[in-house]
């Protein structure tokens, strides 16, 4: 898959809740994934680690009130899209989070990705 | 300006060709920008710096054959966009370059860019 493909598809799962199953079909087993300056851990490298740093999240939350994932941006072997959140943690108040989220494709997978925002204050 | 605002405008400058006006206008005085992983000199500070940069950048053009800028996307501070050029420079060939440009407003100005593209190679 190209560019474009693995980014249609990566914004298509995420809009289906289907997370997880993103990493699974689409991340490279040596990618490396970055939060925002100033995050704690803010570098995971391997689909493994990625794949349990979302689940943790995902375990975090209590409910889910709603988000959403723009269309894609794509140039050459990167693409770019937003993506928010409305979400009551465990044990915290709701919050509403939103991202620009740049991926690197290689080899028809994705093996970077790197998330702007601004860190709960 | 928020970040909508900064975004449109900035967009609307360099599709007027207009970059060196869009640093100056649009820019923070101590604004970071950083080019692709792998870059000579990856990180500027400054917006001076930041502004030769490009001045040094668009005086090695010997062609400006074409480009394009993409609607932004926006999320909290930060937003993105595509840029693309198709360019002769001086005593070199003609290349098509293609980036996904991600930027952080603060205060109405812009304080960080960061430019994700392939190294020519």
């Amino acid at each position: 898959m190209n560019t474009q493909a693995v980014a249609d598809r990566l914004v298509q799962l995420c809009r289906e809740g289907k997370n997880m199953e993103a990493i699974e079909e689409l991340y490279a087993d040596d990618v490396v994934s970055t939060e925002a300056d100033g995050a704690a851990d803010p570098v995971t490298h391997g689909k493994e680690a990625v794949a349990k740093k979302s689940s943790d999240w995902l375990a975090n939350v209590q409910e889910f009130h709603g988000g959403g994932v723009s269309d894609p941006i794509v140039a050459g072997d990167y693409f770019s899209c937003r993506m928010d959140f409305d979400v009551t943690f465990k044990e915290r108040e709701r919050m509403q989070m939103e991202e620009i989220c740049v991926f690197r494709v290689s080899g028809g997978k994705i093996t970077f990705e790197q998330f702007f925002y601004n860190l709960p204050g």
